[in-house]
């Protein structure tokens, strides 16, 4: 059954956060929609990383209320579920969406700086630089709506919020994560590029063309494209 | 039991430290206060973090003296005990004290600079700065001393003490080293944005909401709030 | 028979680049020649590192076509088989190709800086600088062309392709896998080293003596001479 | 008995060089000395950090020749084998010698800098400054000779060879080991934090209290006291 998969993949998907260094403690937070309905599944607020298993992933609608009686639904869904949902009601491309407080993106977004695509893996993975969010604090849909207005028209699946950090969102949430992975290895990469010396640009024409390959052509099948 | 509790929870905290990267060899040390007595449980000196047992675990009354004839009293309590008993004798809302000299807040400590809140996860967990403490050697009441005067009625749980590093504090042994945990990710993340250029201040109202809502929604529970 | 072995060396090897932190999600590759035939052994394309086994490596000729009916042959073989294969073609002496995009390596590569000979494992693995390749893009033989015009009769066995990363050569894949290793470790130290202040020259005659005895004193075996 | 039980302990203290991450592929080197004879034990040359067991650790005399018909005496040891006899014969003190070619600390080296004593974690373990020794390479005595003079009469228990990187000594293997955790330790965080501003030097008085403490007190016995 579709929310079960979904589930099961939410949950998962949160030990790659581990593995690649972008979470500590309970921070981030990964959510994935069910196909076919109008709900998504996120992980539950102030857990341990140990701890999460599809069963305490929490079922929400699109205006982010926990759906009763489900498994789960005795527990507060994350912090930023408010900001998922957004998304998800107004990118409905959208089916994934993930948010850490990584460290290198979180230095860009600190300076309120977009991170210049300088490098081929960037040009791949998101066509151009990555983007930076307006300030805007938990309590209502400001961070939801700075999201949604800086990706919407853009190549880009990553945005630095500013002094917060990056959100990013994908075809589904394992696409979603992948661009939380690229968009912390971008930052590093570029952070220490800069630090230095002068950077050499990448022609506009070859970020297209390397956008429009990687998106075409590179992996096994449609869901391996990204 | 109460001490046998606190005991296995400051032995299995210490691979907390270790998970993050905060310690090398035998440095760091977590200690937790007994619930209703005058004592608390810390780390003995100098042993591997491979070896830390909840028997290994030394019980202390409140002068920061071992308590003979408990498991464990035969051995050397960790060197900062009295650092850490001073704090339990000054402030009585704190459950637990947590010393590391992990390295991006052991470089702000060498500067003497506190950190500044740049950083919405950090006005979530700090609510502003993180301070510094004064220069203070080992061998009398000066670093506990040091580290209650800059503590006192600060909204911060972390002081970097001056050319040695941070302590923490929290109502649990687990919440300070939470705050252990989170004192070296911003110190890290705050250090290489500033290294790129201009950091965009967060406005004090924002800081105050923010510090306000993590300090009272977020979690499932009381424990889990911070 | 070679070419199983090939198939479990590569597989395995690319467990290495995990291990040393020079990937992430599913970028780089390595490959192997088959010895006493005009084939080699590569990686498919956007699969997981989880997931690498002997049967799913992918056996090509030199022209980078597919051998069909082949263990892997229903997989893409990874996006840069065209430049391994353009290297076997032209440098027959080469056993082993391997491409990642490691941080500090690309960070140079972003700059089209080569790296300065500082240290002696420099000297002792490269026998010199670290030379860039000219900035190319998937799509023809310009990439491998860029590679072999470089690395032809020099003493280093990796280049900093511009703007995106480093390729590196060695007599075996294991060799190979050495050589990205060791640009990485370099590329690391020497960034470092230069961002605090300025770096003492080695002689060229004492990178000339460390080149050699490296090259024909150290290890085991011949195998095991890099 | 005493040859086995230094091999044991020589071969399993390789494994911390990889924890702390101090070494990569085949790099770094630790020996031990046999008490009570003119022998000590180190590793072969050019093995895995995988393959390292007591039996294929090697056992040279103090001229830095493999003892023949012991285990390993069929294998080359470490090229560093010389450098590390002549530490054994010219300072009767130490029981173990490591090298490594650890980022940070090679960073220094690169640069011929010493480290200076900002934080009292190096006060405790080193008493000041981490000293450079003279560039030299591998040939003849000069790598030993180096080491020695710079080390004899000095607080520090490691040297950074310039353009090389640190050699550090102890009372036994463990002690060396532990040096070397430490001055990478200290270099990177000495690194970070000058890079950001000015450090607040230590007093040198506060140096020697430091140091005498932690000499004398610290840790459970003698063998833990550093």
């Amino acid at each position: 059954m579709a929310i079960a998969r979904v589930r099961a993949e939410v949950a998962s998907l949160h030990a790659e956060l581990v593995r690649y260094g972008l979470v500590v403690w309970t921070g981030g937070n990964v959510s994935g929609r069910v196909p076919g309905a109008d709900l998504f599944v996120i992980k539950p607020s102030g857990v341990s990383y140990d701890d999460l298993a599809p069963e305490n992933m929490i079922l929400c609608d699109l205006d982010g209320d926990v759906v009763a009686g489900t498994p789960g639904s005795d527990r507060s869904p994350s912090s930023d579920t408010a900001a998922h949902a957004y998304v998800y009601r107004n990118m409905p491309e959208v089916g994934g969406v993930v948010h850490t407080h990584s460290t290198y993106a979180v230095a860009w977004a600190a300076r309120g700086e977009e991170i210049p695509c300088v490098i081929t893996a960037m040009a791949d993975e998101f066509g151009g630089p990555i983007p930076v969010g307006p300030f805007a604090i938990i309590g209502d849909d400001s961070i939801g709506r700075g999201i949604v207005e800086t990706l919407s028209g853009h190549r880009s699946r990553a945005v630095l919020m500013q002094n917060h950090g990056p959100f990013t969102i994908g075809s589904s949430a394992k696409d979603a994560v992948k661009a939380a992975v690229m968009v912390e290895d971008v930052a590093r990469t570029v952070h220490l590029a800069r630090a230095a010396g002068e950077l050499i640009p990448i022609p506009q024409d070859a970020i297209d063309k390397l956008y429009d390959r990687y998106q075409n052509v590179y992996g096994q099948t449609t869901d391996d494209r990204r």
